[in-house]
């Protein structure tokens, strides 16, 4: 059927045509149907879209991007025709109805992902299968490699590459920044993509971006890393494992993550680079996602398992997640104490620990060392890390006399101050983001948090507690208001309550 | 945060608000996220949109609709902010994990899907928790309540109000168009709202709209019920049980009608008519929505049960489901069908019985006869019943001495002839439609197929099988070139085939 194109000057993120209810009706077509459009040797399947009225029957309306996408450069005629649903929607009802997918089944669902193929609703209907029933490790496996084979990949042609990953949860974890110079250090290639803040304070990527570019391509990644054997790089500039960032659309707003689905992102991501070693860091505990060791040992079970099958040398790392590690969060503050341990080798303590730990397991399984982190802590120590970490800030095109007293935080700022002599009961991870993020974080570079005293330290009426900064007034005035709504750090004395608690006449 | 508005010159179904990246990112914003649009005294929330290109910082794009709803008219400025998810969205997540609700969780979500305040993600987690976890009849019945509450109802002063309901998935079911009149004839009220095809060749809305005006408010319905005793109208046009249209828009992508659904959403537009008696058709059968009479019965007794929660009186029919009622599918080729058996009372067999057979029941539930059956078809033979339906017909606004020679079907018409002899295997219900539809049913209303023989009926070799109908050339072409592909009718000999199948040399 011909159709007048009637330009809609948008860039929309789904490709979208928009028929009148006339024309939808004449072809049989609902919201949610598909329709391709023809125009020269060009074309694309689009969904469909009801106008309510706007567009006259005989016209299509059509965004920019798909108008570019065809060729159109201006309003003409074109062709356009339903088709009918692809195959993957049937192997989406399949596990749905909670039965195993064969092989081809997950890489048709993961190739019409990627190719934007599936619509929204189609879309949650997987995320949402695979969180009701779940993979097996067949299922797990195939997804995986379905995710790595649908996006670009990296080869090296020599030295041993190794990785590591957080699966998130707990504030401050920059400790990316400490690892990645330690193990460049010993000679090993460490490739290191990260991912941005989605609903967190900062992620490596945007702590990273203070100091460097980090929106590299896969190439770039590669060059960098056989030069000065190690990089930080955001890896949504990448197009490795494409499908993971449009999955990660569906389960933001349902705030789930399901197991199949975490396992498959993590590793997809960690293939695709070409991973030899890898440590996967879980923090465990109340605030962070996994709330037990229990449940940490059983996540990082299924790593190994499918890290064999794929391959993939994994050791996960059970770490300690009910408070932020280190004192600051947010990006700008993240890198200045990142900075500072990589100058001092020494605080805070939380973090040097957890960074020696992992760069440490690192060395030991790639086989530069027996005791991983005592060979570690003696690259850090000696000035190696920071100077391999400036050659990785300048590679990356960042200052290479970086230091931290030059690493700019917000200039508004705003202490909160014991009014009891006490001890921290509680650091809350959960809290602490939602304050940093109401100073501006991660948007704000210089906006969020430093916690001055942890879990467990005593204080004294009047101690500094945390610091809140921001670049703007109104953000910080939000994020205080906030703070005092709902404080991140608890302090208690040691009688917790009295009871009754009324005085008595 | 002030915006400078960009009308979009399009109407789309959803509140949407497109923002630019930075913006987005400033405000913390993703997509699916939801954003207040603030303009004077108006406000609504929309769904946020991210631009790519075309949407400058400071600028958030609004189409047409939304800006009409906040009474904008030209480009001017207008405040937003970012909100936080409606409390809903935390107990579609409780569904999600399984758990019941509770009565005030649901009202909650309905009220939600009726205002527009769940996004597609959201909605599809809701009917897919539903399909996946079921609910149980404490729920179904707040669904359907909550369902009734949130749209329009209807309520009569006097007289007794009867209604039928079908579930559908049985071709050529026009048998509203016989127990109306036959119902309102007896002097009971039948104020029937009728769905049109969404799937199928021809809703009973599209029949029944061949003949008559079926775009009634509810007002109007009371009036004409009031005035002959019956109406056929199509429930689209009323603000009956608004939040089934919602839903299903969901479960079509994804071939699915979650159990609890099926049952509040027909008893949600039963109890909204205010019916004391209802017979609910339940087709099973090869090719039917339910496949066997053990199923059928679960679901009668479950709507049985979920009407004598609601106050309303239910029976269920289970019925022969497994090849289309009577010979013709297609809105004008049922509607003269239908027509023809109020004017002889006869042929064909299969339509008259089911018709009989429910108005009957009808009769016997609301205490007007003891032999319902035999009284329906004394209304029918008399010629009461056609003269009935001729006052609804005029009362709906169409033409009150219409006879089943004056219904104008398509005329390109093509017979299917067999090619051997034996006996009809195989009235296949999916061919039938797909077929008809082929053809241009339910747009083109006078294109359908007419069935000449049934199945277990003896078939000479030159019989005519079937014949199509069609109002455009190639629409009849494309209908023969499926039916040719997967023959609707199947006729077999009594030798099935032979084994070996070659000849022997």
């Amino acid at each position: 059927m011909k159709f007048k194109v009637k330009l809609i000057p948008v860039k929309m993120e789904r490709a979208s045509a928009i028929l009148s209810q006339e024309d939808a009706q004449e072809l049989g077509l609902l919201v949610g149907d598909r329709i391709k459009l023809i125009f020269g040797k060009k074309n694309l399947v689009a969904d469909v879209q009801i106008a309510i009225g706007m567009i006259e029957k005989g016209e299509i309306g059509i965004s920019k991007n798909v108008a570019d996408l065809l060729g159109i450069e201006e309003e003409g005629e074109i062709e356009a025709y339903p088709v009918s649903k692809p195959p993957s929607v049937e192997y989406i009802r399949k596990k749905m109805d909670g039965k195993k997918l064969r092989k081809e089944e997950i890489y048709s669902i993961i190739n019409d992902i990627v190719n934007d193929a599936l619509n929204e609703i189609e879309l949650s209907a997987f995320v949402l299968s695979n969180y009701f029933h779940g993979m097996d490790m067949d299922e797990i496996e195939w997804m995986t490699k379905a995710m790595i084979e649908t996006g670009e990949t990296l080869s090296f042609e020599r030295g041993t590459i190794v990785d590591k990953h957080s699966i998130g949860g707990v504030p401050g974890n920059k400790i990316s920044l400490i690892i990645v110079p330690i193990v460049a250090a010993s000679g090993l290639y460490i490739p290191k993509t990260a991912s941005r803040a989605i609903t967190s304070a900062s992620g490596t990527a945007d702590t990273m971006e203070v100091l460097a570019n980090v929106c590299l391509s896969v190439e770039e990644i590669k060059e960098i890393t056989e030069k000065v054997g190690g990089v930080i790089a955001w890896g949504g500039a990448t197009n490795i494992a494409p499908a993971d960032d449009k999955i990660i659309r569906v389960e933001y707003p349902l705030s789930i993550d399901p197991h199949s689905q975490l396992l498959a992102s993590v590793m997809a991501k960690k293939g695709a680079i070409g991973a030899q070693y890898l440590v996967i860091d879980i923090p465990v505990g109340s605030g962070a996602k996994v709330p037990n060791i229990d449940k940490g040992r059983e996540l990082a079970n299924d790593f190994v398992t499918l890290g064999r099958r794929l391959g993939l040398n994994v050791t996960c790392a059970i770490t300690y997640g009910s408070q932020p590690v280190g004192k600051a969060v947010g990006p700008a503050l993240e890198a200045k104490e990142a900075l500072k341990a990589l100058e001092e080798g020494k605080a805070p303590k939380s973090l040097i620990e957890k960074a020696l730990g992992i760069a440490g397991t690192l060395l030991e399984m790639a086989g530069i060392a027996a005791d991983g982190v005592e060979y570690a802590k003696k690259i850090l120590e000696s000035g190696k890390a920071l100077e391999k970490f400036r050659e990785i800030v300048e590679a990356q095109g960042g200052e290479p006399n970086i230091s931290s007293d030059k690493v700019v935080v917000g200039d508004k700022t705003y202490d909160f101050i014991s009014n009891i002599d006490g001890a921290v009961s509680r650091v809350d991870n959960k809290r602490v983001v939602k304050v940093a993020r109401a100073a501006g974080a991660p948007k704000d570079k210089g906006a969020g948090i430093v916690i001055h005293k942890k879990a467990g330290q005593h204080v004294k009426k009047g101690d500094k507690l945390f610091t809140i900064y921001a670049e703007k007034d109104w953000k910080l005035d939000q994020a205080i208001e906030l703070a005092m709504r709902e404080p991140p750090v608890r302090v208690s004395s040691m009688i917790l309550e009295r009871y009754p608690s009324y005085r008595y006449y």
